[in-house]
């Protein structure tokens, strides 16, 4: 019998569909606009460029830099082999990196999420910044009830500070602490740390060809098929 | 017309009737337990002995200590002088630490916050440790988009870095910032780092006798009697 009193979200992937709401709003934002692009395939190689980046800054090559920062470096990197000029004007840049800002969430994690904060304190995990994570929630319908990011702690998760230091603020014994995630690597991480685990599966995160992350890879305390589901696992009325 | 994105509010006196909620719990908690104590005594001492406690870590003579342990230590000191024997048990005690944690609201509180939040982002700025901060949110029924602690910076406010880390993590320059707060000198310090001010009169805070704070005093941007009424002079339907 697993008893907690928190659970820890991670949120790209497990609660948004950050590549569908992107190819979706950038294709429909820039008709009209002259512009030509492969908007898949930006998305794409663009989250490619996301834990070599952060990679960077955890094994220190660089300093602390957030979020919003890496996306805004890596697509000035990757945004011209698919058809975004250099010279594409600033503001239409930053319309881009704020695309991360509102990303529509899967069906069942609003709902779920509210239904688990009836008897948890529920908190995003998150290498997005603060206020990528605060415009996000204003935007799919999150309850928080704290928000934590990897810019409160100046790491990247799989970095310990992060599982660490978010159940350290939430005055709890990591074991009392549940990260849910649809990425084997994170909870890999958490359960080395002490936390609690729970695969949530995304499947198509990555789109109708994804390879990886497909299912559970090691015997993780909760194996949900959404987040409405792990609150029925939990117990909780449906 | 002054434009804000964000307010940040102070929660002890500003949100929460820490004064009334404590005597309430202690002294019904106390029936039947053999204690004689002068709970409004030891409430009014405990409170008074927060901003000596704060300011030996705001000048260095202390290590960072968060508030649930500066509320421990104080109580020790401060406890036998209205009753309570230095053999207290344990548990006890933390139960007298923990009634911060779940402290009432004032009466409008919880509804004037949902309303500013349907256009502004809303999060407290707040001495309470983060753990105190989601209990109470969660107790009190507050909304928060974020949770600001001095526990993240490691400072206790008034210093810079309460004020302008929150504006920072929200990605605001300091000016779209609203800080509202029952307290004039909260809102000294807030003004001195470029936010902007809020006074929301709480003058029962400190019990029928209370003699600081009752009033505004300098043209802070708002003086609001409740926070329904700060929400109704931003333009927001009561």
């Amino acid at each position: 019998m697993i008893e907690i009193d928190a659970i820890l979200f991670d949120v790209f992937g497990t609660l948004v569909d950050w590549r569908g709401s992107l190819i979706r709003d950038f294709t429909s934002w820039s008709v009209g606009r002259g512009l030509t692009v492969d908007w898949t395939g930006l998305v794409d190689a663009w989250r490619a460029a996301y834990v070599p980046s952060m990679n960077r800054v955890r094994n220190g090559e660089r300093a602390w830099a957030n979020l919003d920062t890496l996306h805004r470096e890596s697509l000035q990197d990757i945004g011209h082999q698919f058809g975004l000029p250099a010279t594409v004007h600033e503001s239409d840049r930053e319309y881009l990196v704020q695309g991360w800002h509102k990303l529509d969430p899967w069906p069942d994690s609003a709902a779920g999420l509210q239904c688990l904060k009836t008897r948890y304190i529920i908190a995003p995990l998150s290498n997005g910044n603060m206020s990528l994570l605060v415009d996000l929630a204003r935007h799919a319908g999150f309850p928080w009830d704290a928000v934590f990011s990897a810019e409160l702690f100046r790491h990247y998760k799989p970095d310990p500070e992060t599982y660490l230091g978010a159940a350290e603020f939430l005055g709890l014994p990591p074991e009392r602490v549940l990260m849910a995630a649809a990425h084997n690597g994170d909870l890999r991480a958490a359960r080395k740390f002490g936390l609690r685990t729970a695969f949530i599966a995304r499947p198509h995160e990555y789109g109708p060809a994804q390879t990886h992350d497909l299912a559970p890879q090691a015997d993780w305390d909760f194996v949900a098929s959404t987040v409405e589901n792990l609150a029925t696992q939990l117990g909780l009325p449906a």
